[in-house]
């Protein structure tokens, strides 16, 4: 059996999580839950475990020295440099094109929490096998609440280790959210997926041969400096952008999903942060981070600071981030609007 | 008739609007309502018109310099110094000894913002003319809510100008606030008194004889320099401390009271500067002030801050001061509990 390949993706313009998150140190970049960064628990997720190879990242030139950094020593890892932001197709299809036709990779954002690694890894075992007979492989993750932010995929027909997708939804209502969830039958897409290489760059070929053959000549034209690959600008930024899921998956007849249940969280606003930190707070709920915090009859605050104190009185799910020049004091409904703030959009 | 000295009264630990006030610069002395501090109202109030003689200020050493500053060019203004804090009855007690006996002393706290000066000054007129005729004359404010905080007056026989006092109340539970509300017959006391000198401390000398012969003392022994006149520091600082209301008012037999609906407010916690501050709101009941401040799907939030922007979303009755490396978010309930948190007390 051969080695599954990750490749992790960093994108993501760092709004939502402003005023910690920036432009210039976005979300994969930070320490959230963890002493690691979001990043570093991504690589180590494969390299605690030898059925993995060495991770091959796919990011902007911005951000190219944190992640050299932060990858550390790992052997034989390697960074895609994409020469312009296209989206996750031409991300995920330049590194299929520099992987072997028969590798299959394991495509993982870089910016999502997993609580459970284990669950992780026997689910990519399930993937990778499923995409080894030329399946297009999602994770399935069980929904914990009847979110209107994700997509959904539905059950299909089973399969070995996972079922096919009868439908994929985008981002329902929250009346047809309530009835997924209630049905059993879905999960959402948490963006990370299992391909044979060779097999995904077909898939993509058939139906988008434009980006098809703009990535090749990108790879093609491109030029390696040690551990970095640098794809041919000019032939990557004509690629008219677009998901893997609207180039890819939602147009084969080969999708699967296998199911997770594996305490994912994309930490996609301050609610979601507060959350996946639930298993750190206090009796009442509150988490305080990173400097003095004093909570006096509040509950379900997340306190962040990178210095000066900060206290609170009577509060019920708030967060509240101290940053740099910045005070963000926000309820857990508002997290949702926090990337649209004039902070966060004027960085 | 001769003229109303007014006798500012600057004591407080300046705890209760932590953390924009400190020990070191407490509440009287910050510009919390208007461009000008409540100190520099409390001395305008006066300064605007002729019937007031120049102010006598009553004050510990700690903040003389303050006040010269903030007193600017007032003509005549006198500053004691206390050589303790031992309570407003001695304080108002050295204040009567160093004016002559004839002379009507309208007390005023300096930490208290006034909406409607005019009015207040038509108050200080009609106590005065009772304080003329030998009468302990206290402001009677208007209550506006069942305050459990404050001390009540309950009205008695009419006086020219104003009512005898039947009863002193403090601080009532809530039930009772709400009777004393409905039955229109109580005000809130608000510290605000007019007093002949002599008669002052003729009444001292009778319900409080040591504190009356010490404050003599004090002020025989004491010395003047400039402005400023130093009560000798082992006979006040030998005093019991006591409130002028249970030193003096509520024994005297000559209680008085003028009634007054002049937009009072003690700024008591940072709910109150909300209150006082809601004529400069937006449609929203939001306040913001001392920097960028964003505010978005609030109502009724305070937000003040002294350089870092503040970002808000979804907050109701709220207040955020960011101020020095102090972070304060509280509820409007929570206000009332902010000079007890750590930061507030380990000043």
């Amino acid at each position: 059996m051969t080695a599954i390949y990750p490749v992790i993706l960093c994108g993501g313009s760092g709004t939502r999580l402003w005023p910690l998150s920036r432009k210039s140190l976005p979300k994969p970049f930070l320490p959230l839950v963890s002493a690691e960064t979001l990043f570093e628990q991504a690589v180590r997720r494969g390299a605690e475990d030898d059925r993995f190879a060495a991770p091959m990242v796919v990011a902007g030139a911005a951000h190219g020295d944190l992640i050299m950094a932060q990858l550390g020593d790992a052997p034989g890892a390697r960074l895609v440099v994409e020469p312009a932001a296209r989206n996750t197709a031409p991300a995920i299809a330049l590194a299929a094109a520099l992987l072997p036709e028969e590798a299959v990779m394991l495509v993982c954002p870089s910016d999502h929490h997993i609580a459970d690694s284990a669950v992780f890894r026997a689910a990519a075992m399930a993937a990778a096998e499923l995409a080894r007979q030329d399946y297009l492989v999602a994770f399935g993750i069980a929904p914990e609440r009847p979110e209107t932010g994700y997509g959904y995929l539905e059950r299909g027909e089973p399969l070995a280790g996972g079922f096919a997708i009868a439908r994929f939804v985008e981002k329902p209502d929250l009346a047809r959210a309530q009835e997924y969830l209630a049905s059993g039958r879905f999960c959402w897409n948490g963006g990370i997926f299992a391909f044979r290489a060779g097999h995904l760059l077909d898939e993509l070929a058939a139906h988008r041969p434009d980006m098809a053959r703009l990535v090749k000549k990108a790879v093609d034209e491109g030029c390696e400096e040690g551990a970095r690959f640098y794809p041919a600008a000019e032939p990557f930024a004509a690629i008219a952008g677009d998901s893997i899921d609207y180039a890819v998956m939602e147009n084969t007849t080969r999708a699967a999903m296998v199911p997770a249940s594996m305490g994912w969280s994309d930490i996609g606003n301050w609610a979601a942060l507060s959350d996946a930190l639930a298993g750190t707070a206090d009796a009442q709920g509150n988490v305080g981070r990173g400097g003095p915090v004093d909570l006096n009859r509040c509950r379900g605050v997340l306190a962040l600071t990178d210095g000066p104190r900060i206290s609170a009185v009577g509060l019920e799910d708030v967060c509240i981030i101290v940053c740099g020049n910045e005070v963000l004091v926000t309820t857990r409904d508002g997290a949702q609007a926090v990337g649209k703030l004039p902070g966060a959009v004027n960085q």
